[in-house]
């Protein structure tokens, strides 16, 4: 796409307002229909039987009893779906995270499931499967799985990215490896070197609504699926290619959704789902508990992370050096290489590396956080800044801008940056009240940057204009932070008709073409690109119009404010048509007003926060109160302020929570011990104060409005923030994610 | 759209095949969802209380005690919805229809709707309701609404089409006449003449599935309809436009559909449903009961008829005159303009005139019935016809072959024809066998021909090709005869992949432009005009691709066979790229590949048909057996042939059970008194003999590949055949439909 550059000039009419959202309503009246509110005349419900073991050989599975049991209309191991085993590897891997074929790998680990005509006959034939396990050693600690001595969970899987290639399987499945200079003869140079081992635990995305959807499979091939997702086109794509079906064969329509923070863009449930429908000749719906959710969705990655930085008395980072250590569950794959690429992207450095590796465990297949791996990235090395400003005598604020990367930085991951956010976000916070604040006693506060990439991606919208001149907009990406509002603020925008005479809907996968998942902060960047380009594209066609109305040439009609202008007439009165005068007519000038785009949405913007907390630590319990909390971070532009602030204090509620109390407990039995809200502790409304935010906008140049992401990198700053608070407040470096209580008592014993 | 007209050369790979149907399966398994096989959480049951009055003012509503019955939400009378008086008087009707205002004008004409928690509270809560009638004087008879002493329908209706404009009100709402020459002085110059006066009573379309939606309308204002209909687009803005919404803030998916017929191409309950679900703030589902159905939907005109005609001895027709009378219940509206338009189009006329006249009763407003309006006329003429034929001496066939209308005749009601089909099915029912089968003892044969114009209109859809090379096609046109077959075969047939790689779905109303009704012959005729269009402009962006892949212009790469071949090579190996290989690139060549089409379809081809109905007539009881019939007609080209024989087949069935046995009986009370398929009797597999088709395909020049509708011409000439073969068999010219056992006793009595 071909956009004007001119968009830091431009203003908006509607961009940057803060209407209604059109989902509000039906969410809070309870209307909205996620992923359980559906259902199909006949349905069945599906139901799946986990493995109580870490790591185990499923020696058999006898599933007699189970098919015999009246109600039960299917049953279904790994036996009933394709053999991936010589196919892709990572198609295999989906699939098997799905139903174990040889091995189960993970407590909760699926083996085998029935789709039953109510959910008591479910349960009841779930406990007549009868699996034969042979037990092996399992290993769930990211830094037990790294030594060499360590149980091997996959014996196919060798480290890739090193040199020469191993001789011998690994559960380190991969090492990658970015940056420049010569970090040892910079570090050489240091006067002030911090070095430092941190560790973060595996959490959860939290989201409240468990994966639920509703599978219907034809005996003629054609399926449906009703599902909460973050990317029905993505899931569409996958259950084809694991079910072996025709990709457009198979109808997706996604649900409202109830959170997914990346934990939504990897199928669960949803083949075996179909395949139960398959089997059984039914619909089948298959909802997971939270036990369920937790124990076998995907969460992020326990890791382990050294950092070592070296800086001159002036204040200048000299070298940085990082190695981490991602676990991934028990299949290659997770973001260690990602994690690497961040973890220094906030600074413009002279000499820097950064090593990721990826672990196998006996845990769940992690997914995607909202920027996954950059958080824990970040908590290491923005905590070892913290430590080395105050080595060379600097405010953390001004040592950070000091250092700050800006346009023309060659980044730690390798591009050169454009225009970008760091260090305005850093003179912002230098700026801000918080900063000047008095604190009490045993009150400490802590700063921290963050960064995330952005993604642009595959993107379709259809933009149909109604005889009566309203527009619906027909969007692929699953709207989970208000992009249905924000979008119809666009096409608004671009029409310059009124935001309440657009209605956008997430579209089907049979009405619109592919869309890449809403991750990545790509849902309004990618969206919004498509929907300018769909409206500029109908906006052609209106001027046709107006033009054959006005039987004069198609060149002499401009668009303007909403509405079809006549060049080149020099009396007075200039003719003008409004959008809903050409759609009134369009009936007979042509059919139907359109406009399509298909684009992939490249030139994302790379997005910059710094975040301030301010923390009370209660001396005798370990206990922590979150004082003070605010956001600063770089939106390019803010299409809808409102739900732009809610994304910066959404991503900061779950970073705090990450950072004080949210971690997978395992036993030694390799059987994880909180699987449920009660014992796994996520922030509520009582535990927070109120987030503040200040919204920045440096256009991001590849946007015609200038619109950056903003839903991840909010997550980025804050287990660093609260560390460094929590470690001004009790006079001990935190190294060890969360701090519990229990955690914050050893560091003060210690 | 610029078609190439060399199509009727071209050979098909796909289309005239006859793979089976994609909607099949899930029909005959019971897993296809009908309008009341869906379902939204906290949705109420809505029931709508009916006038047991053929014509009463409606003094007083009385909703008290039904407004505090415990469950019931939400109480409606015509006072909730908006006053269209003043407006659009086709609006007003519409709604007025939907919830009586003033008068109930027909025996179940809705006075007032409730919505509760479910159907016990709901019937209870409709017999709490308390109106006050004051009774009219009613007519349900088109004769005697005709008559210029009837009770007055409605006082505000003065006859159009009349010179000088009428100074009092009347029962007739308008006046149509087409023709061309002098009848009068034709008629002079006849040897022989017949005239005669011929009734039809009214029928309804009997489908199987009865109305059924389900109406979320949210406090925002946003609203989502399911429903069974012909048209989710025209339901959409009707639905909108009564209830003063935005088109697009209103959502509409259609579902599978039980029959329709015309009979599902106006709103009745739906937007009752819409406002119960408004005032009540939760969904409401409607299901109409079959009673309903028959009382408060849309049947058929009754009719009367004046035909006359005068012919030469050599057999021409000289002159040809009609006046046609349709009832159109209490509302303008009805179609006796196409009656009067399609009563003489089968032939080549000097002399024609047709006079149609729109008479309002107190009977429900009536809709399409298939080829509206054309059965009854042509019963008349093909009766009036066969009679004369018979007095000229002439076989039937041979005079109908005589004076049959031929590609450049102006057509009785105007137009000049292009090539037409009406001579080839003449032609083909002289050869059939079943011509020349010897007929025995009470045993008639007759044959008469039929004609439709068929419609185009607006048109909309999208081809999405997957990345696995499989192609998603959404139309907007309801598929109410195999139309997802059809249209994927045109989608393959073009792009150059199998059937078997496509699927078609119906979109929603917000996801795909506008679409006028599936009504007018034009699903399959417009939606495949849009479907080559749409993969047109796909394989522009396919040929893009490769070119783009090949490095070489655009301009050098045609599509041939599923495949971009680059021009210009003159060696052995022609580089080729299929379309599976183009769609697996495509994320790294622009992002998806799609095609749309908006269009006007114009230049439907009319259609014409000829059948033959042997019948036996039981003299004692007047019952009668079809024993065999036979239908040839025009496709133009035959897209899917099975299907094409299906509608000839079903309109066929319709129009021997409309000619034998279908009428609605109404009481001197006003009441309809058979309001069930046990009293209103249509014919069953055990009636009718498997009847045969031919299809002849006399291509429509203005589409691609040669299309005319073929739904609705089937339907036309089955009165008079079945009436001529009775006539026959009884030896008495029959001048009454149906031709039920009592009428054929009273005609052998007379």
């Amino acid at each position: 796409m071909n956009f004007d550059p001119s968009h830091s000039k431009r203003s908006f009419s509607s961009v940057g307002t803060r209407p209604i959202r059109p989902d509000g309503v039906d969410k809070v009246t309870g209307r909205a229909r996620y992923g359980a509110d559906f259902n199909m005349p006949g349905q069945l419900v599906g139901r799946i039987l986990r493995s109580p073991h870490a790591h185990a050989i499923i020696r058999k599975i006898d599933t007699t009893k189970a098919a015999q049991l009246p109600g039960v209309k299917a049953v279904l191991t790994a036996a009933d779906l394709p053999d991936l085993t010589n196919g892709d590897a990572a198609m295999y891997d989906i699939l098997d995270n799905c139903m174990a074929r040889k091995k189960a790998l993970y407590d909760g680990h699926a083996v085998a499931a029935v789709a039953a005509i109510d959910a008591r006959t479910a349960k009841q034939a779930l406990k007549l499967i009868e699996v034969e396990y042979e037990l092996l050693p399992h290993v769930t600690d990211v830094d037990q799985a790294f030594a060499p001595d360590a149980p091997l969970i996959n014996d196919t899987i060798f480290t890739t990215g090193v040199d020469p290639k191993p001789d011998r399987p690994s559960n380190v499945s991969m090492r990658s490896q970015f940056g420049h200079g010569d970090v040892d003869a910079g570090m050489a140079r240091a006067d002030f070197v911090v070095e430092r081992t941190f560790k973060t635990e595996q959490t959860h995305q939290g989201y409240i609504e468990p994966h639920a959807c509703v599978a219907s499979v034809s005996s003629d091939g054609t399926a449906d699926l009703w599902v909460c997702t973050q990317g029905h086109f993505v899931y569409r794509q996958h259950c084809a290619q694991l079910l072996g079906m025709d990709v457009s064969k198979l109808r997706v329509t996604s649900s409202e959704i109830g959170g997914g923070f990346g934990g939504k863009t990897h199928v669960w449930a949803e083949p075996v789902a179909l395949a139960l429908s398959r089997k059984a000749g039914r619909p089948v719906k298959l909802v997971m508990t939270r036990d369920e959710v937790f124990r076998a969705s995907g969460p992020t990655s326990a890791t382990s992370i050294d950092v070592k930085i070296g800086a001159l008395k002036d204040g200048t980072i000299i070298a940085a050096d990082a190695t981490l250590r991602y676990s991934c569950g028990p299949y290659a794959g997770a973001w260690a290489e990602v994690g690497a690429m961040t973890a220094f992207a906030c600074y413009k450095l002279e000499n820097v590396r950064t090593v990721g590796y990826e672990v196998l465990v006996n845990r769940p297949k992690t997914a995607a956080y909202r920027a996954p791996s950059a958080p824990m990235a970040a908590f290491a090395v923005e905590s070892a800044i913290d430590e080395l400003a105050k080595k060379v005598g600097m405010d953390p604020v001004d040592f950070r801008i000091r250092n700050a990367a800006q346009e023309g930085t060659n980044a730690s991951y390798g591009p050169i940056y454009g225009p970008i956010g760091i260090g305005p976000t850093l003179e912002a916070v230098k700026d801000h009240p918080h900063m000047k604040a008095p604190l009490g006693k045993n009150q400490g506060r802590g700063m921290a940057c963050g960064f995330w990439f952005n993604f642009g991606g595959q993107t379709c919208t259809d933009l149909n204009i109604g005889m009566d001149g309203t527009v619906s907009l027909a969007v692929g990406t699953v709207d989970v932070g208000g992009s249905r509002a924000s979008l119809s603020l666009v096409a608004a925008e671009e029409l310059g008709i009124d935001y309440s005479q657009v209605r956008a809907v997430i579209a089907d996968t049979s009405s619109l073409g592919y869309n890449d998942m809403t991750d990545g902060s790509r849902g309004t960047f990618s969206s919004s690109m498509a929907t300018i380009s769909a409206a500029r594209n109908a906006i052609k066609i209106l001027r046709e119009r107006a033009a054959q109305m006005w039987d004069i040439p198609v060149e002499d009609v401009t668009w303007e404010n909403g509405h079809a202008v006549a060049k080149g007439e020099t009396h007075g009165n200039l003719p003008k048509l409004s959008l809903k005068e050409i759609a009134a007519a369009s009936g007979t000038t042509g059919g139907p007003i359109a406009g399509h785009s298909e684009i992939v949405a490249d030139g994302a913007g790379v997005s910059f926060a710094t975040h301030i907390c301010d923390i009370e630590v209660d001396p005798e319990t370990g206990a922590t109160k979150v004082l003070r909390y605010t956001v600063v971070q770089d939106a390019g532009k803010a299409v809808h302020p409102t739900y732009v602030e809610g994304q910066y204090q959404g991503g900061a509620a779950q970073g705090i929570g990450w950072a004080l109390n949210e971690e997978y407990i395992y036993g030694k039995d390799g059987r994880l011990q909180n699987a449920g809200f009660l014992d796994y502790r996520i922030p509520v409304c009582s535990d927070l104060p109120m987030i503040d935010t200040q919204i920045l906008e440096i256009p991001n140049p590849n946007h015609p409005y200038g619109v950056r992401g903003v839903g991840e990198t909010s997550i980025v700053p804050p287990l660093a923030a609260v560390a460094n608070a929590v470690s001004n407040a009790v006079g001990v470096r935190m190294l060890h994610i969360p701090m519990s209580p229990p955690r914050i008592l050893a560091a003060l014993d210690a």
